[in-house]
């Protein structure tokens, strides 16, 4: 029988394999007393399996409370297994089974999802992102270079004839994509609908008068009929993008919108520090992003090189590396690669990743660009035609005016690196 | 304008007032750059206030990664309000403003949402528990006592029919609940539908026969489709409960289950360790169990006085108290007491929530009670009365013969406590 797969990073006082035990009957058979009924058939059919152990390092601290006072603390790489028998393909209850209430055993001081692994049968039962990179490609008619891309500021305040206004300046500027920012949904003075209206009134405009149509992802997050009416609502308009804060929303309400399938699914991650930030706890984005592929989100957040977070380099870029994977054979997903760029992180960000199959969104960097906003979606094309040709940020910044200009106001704040 | 409140637990190698400040400006008006349009009268009618600081104590490490280095990492205790002009009533993007990016910023090596506020107004736009406690004793029959209930063991793996004579005998030992395990929604030995079949029958004939109709909580986690069928069939089936995994499913999934109206929703918090277990990252329980009681689940899991996982008897109590507040005038929601217990809880429960509106889960104190279990229900009431009568567990147990034997098989694993 076929079998999902989960590898924890975990921390225990006790033996490692006793505690892999615990986890292993705790999410399967689990109860503290033997109970008539559980023969051996029974429990071989269902139990989940301790497949690998690989011990670490012993620390003297506990990284978090619940057992203290022991001398020493193991960490392992665990590997447990379940046969799909347990759950179906149902993504709730296979999450509440390697991620429920495990994290709760006093048996563990630490412990976080790193990967999972499903079946191939899987891909039969999920459609997976019906645009993926592909799909954003083509309604943007962007090819060969990452999507420039740029969040609306200030995040909630402005009135839905200012947004479309400012838009107006984007798409004039030849941006690719614009979005909400995940805490504007309907606010009193930009009701969701209202400001469908103003901004596709103008997407659509340029895109008759150019050709070119800017995809704008218009937060629908809310309760699943309200978002259901204000899909309908993007469809009518000439929308291209809805976005879904998906920690908050949640899984059975993005699955849903997922699976209308008429529109590419931008998956914003807030939230998700309090997901990931423990190295100990939660659930680590090579799994995470897995789940949401499976959904069949079409773009998801990455966060960026030297973002105003408190992220490492070196977690971006295996996120973006995670994304680029293939997942059951495809489910393509286009990560999105935001917070405080504007162009001088496009060299290292190829340098490390090797793909332009990203959305780049820049925010002040195109906004408050020395020379206006056309010139800040020039400056970062150019950013990213140096990155290609491995050009550093110097060599670029001397090769093309706009990005030098870039380079002259937001450089100061860049941890320049060679690339040589 | 009414204002939304939020409670935060803080720590930053920052000053705290600036650490502050930078919390409402990323989770409202948010950029790194001053934005044309941006203008004061907008900020003030949209911008984050930091109502109150309350410093507390200064220590050497940090409690996440992030912002290594500091000689100093200040705790502190935030309130920070928003106008429910910026997201009206609209609880995802609520929790996207309260928990969304914010978990991520480098001025915090410690985030914790604490508690929130929102203003009656809510009261209007969110229908609650359809159930509460009123209506979960309605339908059970079951008045100035908790309700005695049970989880059917083995987690996963009986068969529907298995699992169905479990219920028979439960049923005829006189328990008042019984739900799935979080892991068994649908498995190859027992289909949703046909567990729900063979349960039900047994369950009617049993209320046919006495007049006591047994309170199953059928596990319906799933997309939501599946939901919605699974609800209709449970309707259909005469059951009077459903289950549902909240975290995994997601608040919009949950929602609609609640508005469905026709069945108390029992919501199991799985995964609940990942969002709390650290003391600086995730959310408390009193803020938690607001969020879902506005969603309008009728019971939630608090787990119980000396379970078998990490967290401490304080934290269970004041869970327990949390629930039994009221919110927004009523929102009654019935405490699920459950992991470990076998009754030897309940005087030490009692004593420090000082009431019987919970629903008291256990497992092997019931079926696995020397006499039986019929004894071990019966010595589940017994422990209750003791409970109430404010005695202690060794008096309960010379008095009440069920509830001695129980002690006698159990008792080893239970640090007791004086309760006089």
């Amino acid at each position: 029988m076929e079998r999902i797969s989960a590898t924890y990073f975990i921390e225990t006082p006790f033996d490692v394999e006793k505690a892999a035990n615990v986890l292993a009957g705790e999410q399967s058979s689990g109860t503290f007393v033997a109970i008539p009924g559980e023969t051996d058939e029974l429990k071989e059919r269902f139990a989940a399996k301790v497949e690998s152990i690989e011990l670490l390092e012993t620390v003297s601290q506990p990284a978090l409370p619940g057992a203290e006072g022991y001398d020493e603390y193991h960490r392992a790489k665990l590997n447990v297994s379940w046969s799909v028998e347990n759950f179906g393909y149902n993504l709730p209850v296979m999450i509440s089974t390697l991620q429920g209430n495990l994290y709760e055993l006093t048996q563990f001081t630490g412990l976080k999802l790193m990967d999972l692994d499903v079946p191939d049968s899987f891909a039969a039962h999920f459609a997976g992102p019906r645009f993926g990179i592909k799909g954003c490609r083509q309604l943007t008619q962007v090819y060969d270079r990452p999507l420039i891309g740029t969040i609306i500021k200030p995040s909630i305040g402005l009135a839905a004839e200012q947004t479309a206004t400012l838009v107006k300046t984007l798409a004039e500027a030849g941006i690719d994509f614009v979005k909400d920012d995940e805490l504007m949904s309907s606010a009193a003075n930009s009701a969701f609908e209202a400001r469908v209206d103003a901004v596709m009134d103008v997407i659509n405009r340029h895109a008759d008068a150019t050709g070119k149509k800017v995809m704008y992802a218009f937060n629908l997050s809310g309760e699943l009929d309200v978002m259901l009416r204000r899909y309908e609502y993007l469809l009518q308009a000439g929308a291209t993008c809805a976005m879904v804060s998906i920690n908050t929303v949640g899984l059975a309400g993005v699955k849903k919108i997922c699976d209308q399938g008429a529109l590419p699914v931008h998956a914003h991650r807030n939230g998700w520090g309090m997901l990931t930030r423990h190295p100990l706890l939660g659930i680590d984005f090579v799994a995470y992003q897995k789940l949401w592929r499976m959904v069949g989100v079409d773009q998801i957040h990455v966060n960026g090189i030297q973002n105003k977070f408190w992220e490492s380099d070196d977690s971006v870029v295996r996120s973006i590396e995670a994304c680029r994977r293939p997942l059951l054979g495809g489910f393509e997903v286009l990560p999105v690669v935001s917070s405080g760029q504007w162009g001088g992180q496009a060299p290292e960000t190829y340098r490390r990743t090797q793909t332009v199959d990203l959305l780049y969104m820049a925010g002040g960097g195109i906004m408050a660009h020395p020379s206006g906003p056309s010139a800040g979606v020039v400056a970062l094309k150019q950013a990213w035609e140096a990155a290609v040709k491995g050009w550093s940020v110097e060599e670029a910044a001397q090769f093309y005016p706009e990005f030098g200009k870039s380079v002259e106001k937001f450089g100061k704040s860049l941890k320049l690196q060679s690339v040589s």
